[in-house]
């Protein structure tokens, strides 16, 4: 069993395996699948992954078998073990609990393919309604306070297969950037009784200088303090505390925003790595009136980071406002 | 003049460079320097670098020629500018400040090499010096409240010199994991009336399970939610809450612990690329009874980050007591 583990200092929970290490090199390569397909994720090798939670089917066929357009399956090499207690404990000046939590991988397209902008808006959407979907259902779960959706697109961004695919993580605590994000959003609603996001959705299309895609339901833009190039968020224009919380109507639409803006990213930047985190509100908070859910989506192209890792520190060669003119004038396809 | 940007919600401090990209391709290449050498940072070069701030020459020759052992220059692209005045102030919702610090280069050595482990004991007591000669300059400049001294080893760790140097970032501002050690170990004294750092020292030296190196001045341990494999922390074992406090004895001890340790990650690992950044108590805050400084070293061997930029949730594939026995065990030359 994993544990999760809180540095006693600054705060933040890390899960950490519990098996122990045969060689240091071990761990040095990354697995990863071989290029081309077909791979685990294809149509037609659903024996090669744990059994389906749930899975989008038109023609009504059986579990595991052919026949989706999408699909949930449990990570094979979960981070967290979806059984047992949290059994909260110290040791001596220390505090961590179980690993437990859940940990799966949502398959979005049933052909070998590694770039969600080749699905259409409909295909995508689908992904979406997924997204959705577990996060309903897992939120049930009184254990967890915390769906984290993510997608690393890329090897050189994490992705150990290169179907394209995204993840979702539900852990009994609330990740460290969301927390940040929450504490200072709140004292600013304490301070001028107002969303701090809804501010900003409103400043950004007044100035409209770091706007990407201005849209009646959804706004694209690169943030004031983009702690990396390109660094861009998808924002719902109207307060909207959890993804969940989405109507269909609005999956939709966020499909077809989504994809336009990766598709505006792969076309500035030439297909590059990119990290997407979806930021929410915790299960357990109720309709706070400080909070927005959004897409955090982090091109790689920088290389590698340095420095920032140890320090919290970020610097930045790419003003936002240029980012954004770029991403404004790149055309879609 | 670059600009410090705050985010509006998470709190951080991000540097945003002014310069206008020509084009977003512009920022995909990092320029690396030509392997081998000699390079700018080479004896005999001295003419490639700006002006020498210090630099330690044993036999009295002038400043930007030959005959130096270690030597301090600002860095030639610099983050921050050190000239000008903060200027704070808002735009609508946004807080920032002028890009206004100190960013310069310490190059470890005259020949060109590529591991400071190369260097002997005194060599390296001598940059341990100068990062103390130079905070303790800096920080008689009153805009500026935190030194950042760090070091990349290896191009994949973000080094555009493979020349040994480390780094100095003084800014007006506290990198945010040293705030959020700053508020946590705060937090432990006013309920505790004693240091966590102390604590946890005195815990690692009775249970010895991630303990690397225990010396009479310093301990070298695998923090307990260590957020990477193999992630490192050299702290002092009596309280001294800052760097530049150390006395010339205390350098020796430390510079030959340093050494040790970084050798042991290289036999470990493979001569792994690696960070290390030095946490320490800010210019402005007097002598506090709760925070210690100490190096956070971060080998980068997993490959890639994945979604941890946009979570701040870690995922640590090796548990820091097996990696603390690794490092017991394994040689140091």
């Amino acid at each position: 069993m994993p544990e999760l583990r809180k540095d006693p200092v600054a705060g933040r929970w890390v899960i950490v395996a519990s098996e122990r290490a045969k060689r240091p090199m071990d761990f040095r390569a990354a697995a990863t699948s071989p290029r081309g397909g077909p791979c685990a994720f294809c149509e037609g090798q659903e024996a090669g992954t744990p059994g389906e939670i749930v899975a989008i089917r038109q023609g009504g066929s059986p579990p595991n078998t052919r026949g989706w357009s999408a699909r949930v399956v449990p990570n094979k090499f979960p981070a967290l073990m979806v059984e047992g207690d949290l059994e909260r404990r110290g040791s001596g000046l220390y505090d961590l609990m179980n690993g437990v939590g859940a940990h799966e991988v949502i398959i979005e397209g049933p052909q070998h393919f590694t770039n969600i902008t080749e699905l259409s808006v409909g295909a995508i959407r689908n992904v979406l309604w997924l997204y959705r979907e577990r996060l309903a259902d897992l939120k049930r779960d009184r254990r967890f306070v915390y769906g984290l959706i993510f997608k690393n697109q890329g090897a050189a961004a994490g992705a150990s297969m290169e179907h394209s695919h995204s993840q979702i993580i539900v852990t009994p605590i609330v990740p460290l950037l969301v927390q940040d994000e929450l504490r200072g959003s709140q004292r600013f609603f304490e301070y001028r009784d107002r969303c701090i996001f809804c501010d900003m959705v409103e400043q950004e299309i007044r100035t409209g200088e770091r706007l990407v895609i201005d849209d009646p339901n959804f706004v694209v833009l690169e943030p004031f303090a983009s702690r990396f190039a390109f660094e861009t968020w998808i924002l719902p224009r109207r307060h909207l505390v959890r993804f969940e919380e989405l109507s269909d109507a609005a999956l939709g639409d966020l499909a077809q925003i989504l994809r336009a803006t990766l598709r505006r990213l792969e076309r500035a930047l030439d297909n590059p790595p990119y990290n997407m985190v979806l930021h929410s509100t915790p299960f357990d908070m109720g309709n706070v009136p400080y909070y927005h859910w959004h897409f955090e989506i982090i091109p790689r192209i920088t290389g590698v980071a340095g420095f920032e890792w140890g320090s919290g520190f970020y610097i930045n060669a790419v003003p936002p406002e240029s980012a954004a003119q770029f991403l404004r004038e790149v055309r879609e396809s």
